[in-house]
């Protein structure tokens, strides 16, 4: 295993270097002669600035880029496996995210990397940026304040806010454990559920699995300490600290359960996004689950447990999040596609029925497609996958009364199939033309710059 | 005339519609299978993080596109000639400067526009993004908070940063400027100077003549109120609320002329920025200058007086702003190809030599392909102009010490043709391929998205 990563961290390295960056600015209108200045740039382009400042700053989406164009946010806090590297060491990450923004979900997104600590300095350069794009990703910021800057974010800005490790998360493990459950027979207001870690994602994933119809009785939650209980000494610290997680505390586990073996016991379900493993999760925990139990091992690059393990111990479903096993829960398969959606309607907001619209679509989509236990959730190789999910979560906004556009069934799937198929159109036009050159032909030297 | 400045805004409006804007992301390195996202993302991408959490944030220019990523920043608080019509209505404008950005060198150019009025917050946020790119183009800021606002980010960022509505200006008015005086026989040290209007444009042109030998003793200067004078009752409060006008005030016109008609008495050059003509500078006064005076008349869209008008009086030369018109000082002409020479080298500052390099480098360029009174300055089909300014910019940056990255001469040219051609590249290619449709195939409904 370790051979494969080295390889890939090798490759990265070369290839980062040699391409100088993986994203580029495109133009998306003609310039055939030097009068076509004058109709992007002066004189023409004041037309268009006018009509914005008369009639209201919603016509920018019409005249701009705005409409298609997504930030994608972080300060570095928070990278990856990382930790707080800065903004700069960030760069690359946010780079490679907007790149797949492009390439699944023709998004038009680029990176933002910014050099403040304090939430409240950078809520405010986030807020102040707010007329540059029509929808923001943020990404790889430390928890708790990532809580407190999506939820501000979100009061204050009148386009869409997501934060990728909290809501991208949760939808691809809510699409996954849809089929899961359907799967082994279960409805979620009856399953008992296990959550491993209380760092973003699973915050997040609280949250989401309540707005599905879990039943917080039915949870248990533990954390770096152990189990969430009421007796908990840290308590009141929490309470200060990251009132996200106290909140779970206070809600969950009635039976006040305080020994890790003992809240597996008779739980249906496990979601961990914590630690590396392997062995972060035994088997001898496993093995007390209920029948048939599900297994969720979130973290990378080595999930909590790998899935021998605990189908050795009786898990009858297991996800990852890697790319070389089944039932990859990848965040891929779903912020392209949503931002697809919110973008093409020009949504005011980010709701959680937004989410729930794009998870039941995944999930479906799957279903209809062939859904069993080692496939509870589709590829990134179905661009139909994105399509539909994309057409949810835009009809769900028009629905909700948080769309500035209004675009039938037909129109909608017509704009986002164009939307999703172009950038890999692009890629293939440039490739043919030898404009972007196959890593194969690169050699040792730096070719595109 | 007024009829083909309406057409402009008509194609401008209707066209921008159409296209959805005028610039998008693309991918510049491949993606041809799924393992490529190993690459581009998570795993791979850690390694380039690492790097440069390790290596220092200059790694970043190394393993991202911030290496050629330049920020078009604006507040929309002076947008051309509409004023203060605020960051929304601006972004048309900056995503406009953006694709000129690239289609003429190279350079991955976005627009930002922030809603923030104060300018130490302003300078705050620009600063605070700064790891986001590799050079920041500040766009339509109102004078006289625009200089302060340059000022502070050219000490506090490391990487170039510069306003486009005073270097820029400044750049082509001085490369058109010097070859003027060599057609009419003169030494900028002994020629004599009106400056007319005293908005960003001339006070940074004031800055740049002294920068190019010409001496305060030649030079007056005239603002709204009439001309610059030692008597004037406003020069407390120029000097409390726009200490760059007052520094020309006490600077110059040390004979303490305070008629415009007596101003222009034996001066040699007008340079005028200032409004909308025509008839803001009077036949009568450019007949009081000395023998083949030279009129720069920059105003848009119609210079302060007609050339043959000021031919009429007696001038040798005129160059305005208009396309239509010869000797058109556009600041198309300077900004591409200073930034593509920056932004090859990575330069951490912007200093006075470096326009210098530019203007001088322009002005050669167009005396070695045939100078005369209608042609002072090349034209923006010019591709081997840029190649040359860009060039003399970065070779001058390395010099200066200003430079990252050291390149030989040959090199520098080779890296720099390559990116000056590419983008007019891609353009074909998609063009090509359909996936920039002509304007002509438009049609009258959206097509692009």
């Amino acid at each position: 295993m370790s051979q494969v990563q080295k390889d890939w961290a090798a490759l990265a390295e070369k290839f980062h270097r040699q391409y100088g960056g993986k994203i580029e600015i495109s133009l998306k209108a003609p310039i055939t002669t030097l009068d076509d200045f004058s109709i992007w740039y002066t004189p023409g382009v004041a037309e268009p600035s006018k009509r914005i400042y008369q009639g209201g700053e919603d016509l920018s989406f019409e005249y701009t880029w705005r409409w298609n164009a997504a930030a994608v946010i972080s300060d570095g806090s928070r990278v990856l496996g990382l930790g707080d590297i800065g903004p700069a060491a960030g760069l690359p990450v946010m780079e490679g995210k907007a790149m797949l923004f492009k390439y699944l979900g023709g998004v038009d997104a680029f990176p933002l990397v910014i050099r403040e600590k304090d939430p409240d300095k950078f809520i405010y350069i986030v807020k102040s940026l707010e007329p540059s794009f029509g929808a923001v990703n943020l990404e790889d910021i430390a928890s708790p304040k990532c809580f407190y800057i999506l939820e501000k974010l979100q009061q204050m800005l009148d386009i869409f806010v997501w934060h990728d490790d909290q809501q991208g998360t949760s939808l691809v493990v809510m699409a996954g454990l849809l089929n899961a459950l359907k799967l082994t027979g279960r409805k979620i207001e009856n399953t008992r559920f296990v959550i491993f870690g209380t760092g973003a994602a699973n915050i997040s994933n609280y949250k989401y699995l309540k707005a599905f119809g879990a039943r917080p009785d039915n949870i248990i939650a533990i954390d770096i300490k152990g189990v969430l209980h009421r007796e908990r000494p840290d308590l009141e610290q929490m309470k200060r600290e990251n009132p996200w997680e106290y909140q779970i505390a206070v809600e969950t586990n009635p039976e006040n359960i305080k020994e890790i073996p003992k809240a597996f016991e008779g739980a249906d379900v496990v979601i961990a996004f914590s630690k590396p493993g392997p062995g972060v999760i035994k088997k001898e925990w496993i093995s007390r689950m209920n029948k048939d139990p599900i297994v969720i091992a979130g973290a990378n690059p080595v999930p909590e447990i790998w899935p021998w393990e605990a189908k050795e111990a009786g898990a009858k479903i297991v996800a990852t999040g890697r790319t070389d096993l089944p039932n990859q829960l990848n965040n891929s398969l779903g912020f392209p596609a949503v931002f697809r959606g919110v973008l093409t309607v020009r949504a005011r907001k980010m709701t959680d029925e937004l989410l729930l619209a794009a998870a039941t679509a995944i999930a479906k989509y799957t279903e209809e497609t062939g859904m069993h236990e080692e496939r509870i959730i589709g590829t990134m190789e179905e661009t139909e996958l994105y399509v539909r999910e994309a057409i949810a979560v835009a009809e769900r906004a028009m629905e909700l009364g948080l769309a500035r556009r209004k675009l039938s069934r037909s129109e909608l799937e017509k704009e986002i199939r164009e939307l999703v198929e172009r950038p890999k159109k692009m890629t293939k036009a440039l490739l043919d033309s030898g404009l972007i050159k196959p890593m194969d032909q690169l050699g040792n030297i730096p070719q595109q710059r």
